[in-house]
């Protein structure tokens, strides 16, 4: 069994962005020779998060004006009286999740036809890391 | 370290449904021999969910219902924009998550009393897969 | 490759509880002597959650205030004509999901700087039990 761990650092230019991480998570799995087993790719912030799902700026715009009608950015939150004003970004973590695990199989991420990965930034503008770990034969 | 992997396909008869796949994981994990690991159970579509909860009537309804809040199937989406009509479904994808782990222990599925795993159909009567990948000793 | 298992028990004073189980996660792997793998921390009920985020009591009471206003404590859950209260707390577990896998690195949890797990206990006063399984080399 071998398992390779690998960090990628993000640094968005927006304060709210979705980065479709896809691609790299592949080279990764390539990289690591791993043919069968599980990758882990997982947001090491507590706002931000990691799904799949698909491609499409509609997509996009209808998650995040979701994720505001529930927690909205200019809400008021308990968490913000420590000085902070991320108390949505604390939120979307929770409902997004923050990681998702993929199957390697035959040495290639096992996604259905429509499935990529995302990194979602919830609170940007600063570098955030993020733990991708593959482990299997 | 062995690894198994298979995949099920669903063609429900509604476009909604909760379907109980604890005993289809069940085999797969007796039929890999795999005593002690992980075994991920993941939809592979970007409109359906796999989640652990109670296999009880009332449980779905409230699911449902409550999904249905926040994301109603009839709402306006800019995903639809694309001609598809199924915006709410990615939004009940993101929201109960795609997938889960389960430990295998001695063998078995190493659940709680009332735990049963669930794939969710949020956009079916097409086929769509999943799927399931044990990987342990 | 090694795999490890234990099972933690709570029994909650209060009906909700947020409780932190980092340190104890984080002796689990050290016992477990795995120095590189996954380790799942994954509730046995379908009223409670795991999940990560900061040990900060604002962010705990945002929370509960945010999955008190999709699933109020005292709404109306079809699950409740069987004869349970607990409705609310099974939405709770869907919404907050009810396991993480964190990656072991160098024998320790590779979390993010504010990361730490919680298990969040929805429906309490009673025991209810935990799995913690360690995989890796």
């Amino acid at each position: 069994m071998k398992a390779c761990t690998e960090y990628l650092t993000f640094n968005t230019r927006k304060r709210v962005e979705i980065v479709n991480i896809t691609s790299r998570v592949e080279e990764i799995v390539k990289k690591s020779g791993i043919q069968e087993g599980f990758v882990l790719v997982s947001a090491m912030h507590i706002t931000a998060s990691v799904f799949i799902n698909d491609d499409e700026e509609g997509f996009r715009e209808d998650l995040l004006r979701m994720l505001s009608s529930i927690a909205p950015q200019d809400g008021s939150y308990r968490h913000n009286l420590t000085g902070e004003d991320n108390g949505y970004a604390h939120m979307w973590n929770i409902l997004v999740h923050h990681e998702v695990i993929v199957p390697v199989t035959g040495g290639q991420l096992d996604l259905g036809p429509w499935q990529r990965i995302f990194y979602g930034e919830w609170d940007g503008r600063r570098p955030k890391r993020l733990v991708i770990k593959v482990m299997g034969v």
